[in-house]
C-alpha cells in the first residue's frame, strides 16, 4: 500500500526509524546551532548503518539502494542534515568500487565496514581551486588550495579529495580526515541543512600517497563510474521526499493538537474544517506521488548497479531519466509542502521554537545545486528524441 | 523502467495496442461525428478483450485489474470513448460477481465469455427517475421511467438497470439490451467522450424477470460489493492517464515533424529550442507520476479483489485512498497536459482537422463527475485522523 | 471600483454592451457554424463603432484606445470572433495613420468613417508567400501568391495586403475587398475563434495602384509605425480578458440557476457550498487582476499615441513592457478561467448545447500566436538590465 | 507607467525611500537579532512620517492612504518589520477618528502630530484574555490580564488596549506606553517579521482613566469604525507587495553581479541565460499585477474615507472586495517571489549572511493571520450573489 509508513520489515529502515526518533528530540535546537552533530554521528556508527551500503563480501550490510535511500528519507523526516550526511557518505564508497583497485577496495571497504567509517567528499567539480605537486619523497602528491561545498568533512573519518593537474585533469585521493594539512574551515552558512558542514576544506600541503590515489587522471569515465552523479541526485531527491513527509508529520500533529478552529469556521476542531482536510489531501497526494517516483527510481538503480563495469550507456539511460524525473518532482513537492503546511497550522505555528520553517529552508537550500530547468530539458529531450543524457556533472 | 511504452509482454495489453492503432485511424472523425463506434465494438469483440476480465472458471481471460486498466489506458491514448466503454463494461461484470447468485454467475458470465458480450449500465445513482410494478404474471417487475448518464447502452449487449421501490430502496436487474421497452435516446451531447453514448435510456415498461434481479433491495452493502465505486474511479483515472499519454504522443510527433521554430529562436528545428524541451520535460514528469500512481493503485486493487465476500473495510480502506489519490492526480494531469501541449505545437496545430482538442474535451467532460474537492477531503481526513472513507457513491 | 461591470458612461462601451447582448443570442450556434457573422457585422456598422477609432478630424469618433479595447473586451464576453474582428480592424487604420501620405489619410479615413468600412489584413509577417510585378500600364503592381491567417478578410470592405519584392523587402497596399483577383479561401479551421475567417487569401493577379501603396519598401520602421505589434498584442489581450469575464458571467449564471448541490455537500443550493464560493473567488481575483493590467496598459498606450511620428523608442519601451505584461497575464487567466469554470458548474454543464467550451477553445487558439516564453524573457530582460525590446514582430 | 519605481513626486514616498536605504544597511543583521529597532524608530520620527496620516487640521500631514500605504511598501522592500510597525501605527490613529470624542481627537491627534508619537495596539480581537474593574477612585478602570500579538508595543509611545467587560463587550482605551502596570514581555518568537514585537503585553493593573476610554461598549459598529479591519488588511497586503518587490530588487542585483552562469548554459553572464530572463519575467509580471491591485485598492479606500461617519455599508462593500482581492493576490505573490527568487540566484545565494530568506519568512509569518480560504469565499460570494461581506474581524 502506498503510504508514508516506513517498511519496518526492512531491517535497515527499522534501525533508521529508531534513530530518527532520537534525532527528532533536538532537531530544532541543532538546526539553530548549526555546527557538528557529533553525538548523532556516534549513534549512527553504533547502529551499524554506516556499513549498510558496503558489499557483504567486505563485511558490509550489502543493502540495496532502495533500502539506503529509504534510510535517507527516514532521517530527512526530521533532520535533513543527517539525511544528507548519511546519503553523501555513499558517494565515495561507490567511487572506491568504481575506480579503486581490488587492493584498495579490499583495504578500504573492509576497514570501513569494521570501523563504521563515515566518508565524505571534498572535490566539488565546479570549483577547480586545488592543485598538487609531487611529494619530496616521490611517493605521492602534496595538495594545496581548497574546495567548497565539502559536505560532511567536519564529521568524517575519511575524505575523498580532488585536484586538477597541469593538464586540467582531475585527480582524486582518499585520505583519513585527520591527515596533516587538512583544515575544516567550518564556514558553512547555509540558510538550511545547517549541520551538513557544506563549507570549505583548505589543503595546506596535504600528502596523498600514491596508493591513496583513486584511479588515474586519464581513466575514461565508465558508465559505472558515472553513476556518481545519479547517486548524488538520488540522495538529494530522497532528502526532499523525506522532508515533505516530515513537514506533513509535524503539520498534522500540530493541526490535530494545537491549531484552533477559525473564528468563522463553525467547527469545534480545526481538523474538522473541510478546507483543512482538502489542503492536507492536496499535500498528501503530492507527497505520495513523490514517494512512488522515488521508490521506482531507486529500484531502477538497483536493477543496474550489479552490472558493475559491464554497465552500458543504454542501460544507464533510462535510470538517468527516472532519477531526473523523481528528483524534479521531489524538489517541487518538498518546497510546496514545507511552504504551504503553515496555512493549515495557523499563525501561532510560525515560531522559531516550533522550528517548522527548517523544512522549507532545508529543501530550498539543496534544490539549488542543480537547476531544474536543465534537468527538465534532459527529460524533454528524451521524450522528443529518445536520446539519453550523456553522463556529465548533474546528469 | 518507468515510461509510457505499453508492456507488450502482457497479452491483453499487446492486443490493445493493435486495436488502439486501428482506432487511431479515424479517431478524430469519430469524435466529430459522435454516435456509435459500431465497427470498433465489433473489432473489440473479435479481439476477445471483452471477456478478459471474466474469471477463467467461466471461460474468461482472468486478467488482473492492472491488465484491464492498462487496456483502458491504451485505448484512451487515442480514443477516450472506447476506453470508457471498455472500462465501464467491467462494472456490471463485477456486480454479477458481488451480488449475483451462483446460478446467475454461471449463466451470465459463461454466456458473456462465450459471446463476448458488451455490458453497460443504466442506473445512475444520483437520479432516482425510474420505478417498477410487479409484472402481471407476478414473475418479475415492469420498469418505467428513465436514467441519465447510461454510458455504453447504445452499443451494449446487456444492460444493468436500476430503479427504486416504494421504500426508496434501489433494485437492480440485468437484461438483454434488446429487451422490449428499452429506448436508447441517443441524446448524449457532451463536449467530449463523444462516442460513449452517455445519454438517457427510457424504460417503457421493461420486464425484469425475477431471475434477472441482481441481489435483493435489503441486501447489505458488503465491502466487496462496494468496490463498484472504486472500479468506476479506476476506469476514469486510467482514461485520464491514457489521455495525457495520448496528448504527449501526438504532441511530440507534431512538434518533431510539423512545428516550425519560432522566429526569434535561433534554432533550425523546433525540438532543439530549449524551452520546448523543458516544457516536454514538465509534461512528461507529470504524466510519469500519474502513470506510477495508476499502476500502484491498480496493484492495490488486485491485492484485495481475490478476498471476495471476505473482504473487510480495513482492507478496502487503503485501496480507496490509493485510488482517490491516483484519480485526483490523473485528472489534474490530463487537464494540464491536454491544455498545455498546444503551446509546444504552435498556432497551426489548433485545427479541427488535427483534432488535438479532443484530449482536453475528453478529460474535461469526465473529470466533472466526481468533484475533486470532496475526494481531496477524503484523502486529507485519512492523513489527519487515519479514518478511511465509508463506502458510498464516489468514494 | 474595480469590477467587471462595463463603464456605461463611456458611449462607445455603452453601445458595445447593447451589441454584445444581441451577439449573445446566437453566439453558441455561430461558434458551431463557423463561417461569416454577416448580420453581426451589419449591426456593427449600424452602431457606428467601426469609425470610433478614426480621428475626429476625418469624421471618426476619436475614441481612446482604452475605449476601443474595452469594446473588444465587451464583445469577447460572449463572442471572441467579433471581438477579434473589431480589434484587428484597427491595425490597418493605424497603418494608414503611420505610413500613409496625408492625401491617403484624408481619402481613406474620411471614406472609412463615412461608410463604416470594416478593415482587415492579409499580410502575415511570418509567411513570405506573395510577390508582385509592375502592372502592364506601369501604374501599380500585380500581386500573386497567398497569405495565411488573414483574419477578417471574409467580411471586410478593405484589405491591407502585403508582398515581398526581389530584395525581400515588404511592400503594402490597401485595396477594396472586392478588387479583382482576391480570393477568400474560407479555409479557416481553427478549434476556436471560429468566425474570424483567419484563413488564406489568394491573390490571383491583384492590381495595387501606386496611389494605393502604403509607404515605401525602404521607409525606416519609425517607433510610431512599430506600434502595430503593440496594437495587435492589445487586441489579443483584451480578447483574453473579455473571454475570462464571459466565462465567469456564464458560469455564475449557470451555477446559480442550474447546478445541483453535491450529494455529500449538506447545502441546498450549490452557491452556498463554501468550496464553490472559494473557487469563484479565485477565478474572480485572477480576472480582476487581468482587467486592471489591461486597463493600465491601454492607458499607457493612450499616453503615447498622440506623439505620432515624434514618438521615441524611450517612450515606446515602457508601453511595450506594460503590454507584454498584460498580454501574458491575460492569456494565462483566460485559459485558467475557461478551463476551471466547469468544475463549479458540474457534469451537466459540459454539453455542446451550452457551448461553454467555446471560451477555452477561443483563448487556446489565439494565445498560440505569440509564445509566452519569448515575451516573458522580454519582460525579464527589462527587469534585469533596464533594456526595452527593440521593435520587431510580436514585441 | 506601471513599474516598481517609487513615485518620488510624492513627498511622503520620497522621504520613505531615503529611510529605506538607511534601513537597508543593517536589515539582515536586525532580522537575525530580532528585538527593537530603536534607532530606526528614531529616524522615523525625525522624518516626520509618523504624523503623515494625521489630518492637517490637527497638524498632521494629511496624506492619502495611497501615500501611506506606498510608504509601507517602500519600507517592506528591505524591512518588513518597520513596514508593519509604520502601517499598524495608523490603526489606532483611525480608531481615534472613528470612535474618539472631538475632545479626544483634538488632544491626542494634535499631540501625536507634534511629538511624532508611534501608536500601537494591544487588543487582539481573538483573545479575550484581559478584564478590568472600576478604579478605586472611580475615575477609570484597572485592567489586568494580557493580550498576544501586540505588534509595536515594544517601541510605541501610545498603546491602544482592550478588555472585555462582564457582558463580554469589548472596551478600549488609549494610554501612554509607560503607564504603570504595562509589561512588554518581549516574547515574540516569529520566524519572520522579527522586529515587530508582536508578542504579549501583560497588564498588571493598568489604570485607564475615563477620559482615556475610546468609545463606549455599546456603541454600534459604524461602517466608518469598521474600516479598521480593512486598514489592517491594507497594511498587510502592502507589506506583501513591498516584500515581493524587495526580493526582486535584491535578486536581480545578485543575479547581475554575483551569480555564475550554469556549467551547461553556454553563456558568459547568468543574466544572458534565456531561462533566467524568463523566470524574472514571470516574477515581475506577478509583482506588477500585485502592485496594480494594491494601488487600485488604496485609491478605492481614499475614495470613501472622507465620508467619515456618513459612510454606508453600500459604499464600504466594494472597497472590502477590492481589498480582499488585493490582499489575497499580494500574499500569494509575496510567497511565490520570495521562494522562487533563489532559483535564479543559485546555490551560493542561500546563506544567512545574504539573508535573502527573510523575505519568505516575513511573508509566510504574516499571511497566516487571515486564512486565504475564507477571504476567497468572501470574494466568490460577492461574485455569485452580489452580496458584500458584513463587517467583522478580518473582513
Amino acid at each position: 500500500m502506498s503510504n508514508f509508513d516506513p517498511d519496518l520489515n526492512d531491517p535497515f529502515v527499522a534501525r533508521a526509524v529508531v534513530l530518527r526518533e532520537t534525532f527528532h528530540t533536538d532537531a530544532v535546537a541543532r538546526d539553530k546551532a548549526g555546527g557538528r552533530p557529533t553525538e548523532q554521528i556516534r549513534w549512527l556508527k553504533e547502529s551499524g548503518l554506516l556499513s549498510a551500503g558496503i558489499p557483504a563480501v567486505y563485511g558490509g550490510g550489502g543493502a540495496s539502494w532502495l533500502s539506503l535511500l529509504r534510510v535517507v528519507r527516514e532521517f530527512a523526516r526530521t533532520d535533513g542534515s543527517l539525511a544528507h550526511l548519511f546519503g553523501y557518505h555513499h558517494l565515495p564508497v561507490h567511487a572506491v568500487q568504481a575506480r579503486g583497485t581490488p587492493a584498495q577496495q579490499e583495504r578500504w571497504l573492509r576497514a570501513a565496514a569494521r570501523a563504521q567509517w563515515l566518508w565524505s567528499n571534498s572535490g566539488n567539480a565546479l570549483s577547480k581551486t586545488s592543485s598538487a605537486q609531487r611529494a619530496p619523497g616521490n611517493n605521492g602528491w602534496v595538495v594545496t588550495g581548497f574546495r567548497p561545498f565539502s559536505s560532511g568533512s567536519h564529521v568524517a573519518d575519511v575524505i575523498q579529495l580532488a585536484w586538477e593537474n597541469a593538464l586540467g585533469q582531475r585527480l582524486m585521493g582518499v585520505v583519513p580526515a585527520d591527515r596533516a594539512g587538512i583544515v575544516i574551515e567550518d564556514d558553512w552558512d547555509g540558510i538550511g541543512q545547517r549541520q551538513t558542514g557544506s563549507g570549505t576544506v583548505t589543503f595546506n600541503g596535504v600528502l596523498v600517497r600514491d596508493d591513496e590515489l583513486l584511479g588515474k587522471p586519464d581513466d575514461p569515465l565508465t558508465p559505472f563510474a558515472s553513476l556518481t552523479t545519479l547517486l548524488q541526485q538520488s540522495v538529494l531527491l530522497n532528502v526532499f521526499v523525506g522532508t515533505a513527509q516530515g513537514a506533513l508529520d509535524e503539520g498534522r500533529a500540530y493541526t490535530a493538537t494545537q491549531s484552533r478552529p477559525w473564528i468563522h469556521s463553525g467547527v469545534e476542531r480545526h481538523v474538522d474544517d473541510p478546507w483543512v482536510q482538502r489542503k492536507y489531501g492536496e499535500l498528501a497526494i503530492r507527497t505520495l506521488a513523490a514517494t512512488e517516483l522515488a521508490d521506482q527510481a531507486a529500484r531502477s538503480l538497483d536493477a543496474i548497479y550489479g552490472y558493475g563495469q559491464a554497465l552500458t550507456l543504454e542501460q544507464r539511460g533510462p535510470v538517468a531519466i527516472a532519477l531526473a524525473t523523481a528528483n524534479l518532482y521531489a524538489g517541487e513537492t518538498g518546497l510546496a509542502v514545507s511552504n504551504e503546511i503553515f496555512e493549515v497550522m495557523g499563525a501561532r505555528s510560525a515560531t522559531t521554537a516550533n522550528g517548522f520553517d527548517r523544512f522549507w529552508r532545508n529543501v530550498r537550500t539543496h534544490t539549488l545545486h542543480n537547476p531544474a530547468e536543465y534537468k527538465k530539458r534532459t527529460v524533454g529531450t528524451w521524450l522528443l528524441t529518445g536520446e539519453f543524457p550523456s553522463p556529465a556533472i548533474y546528469r
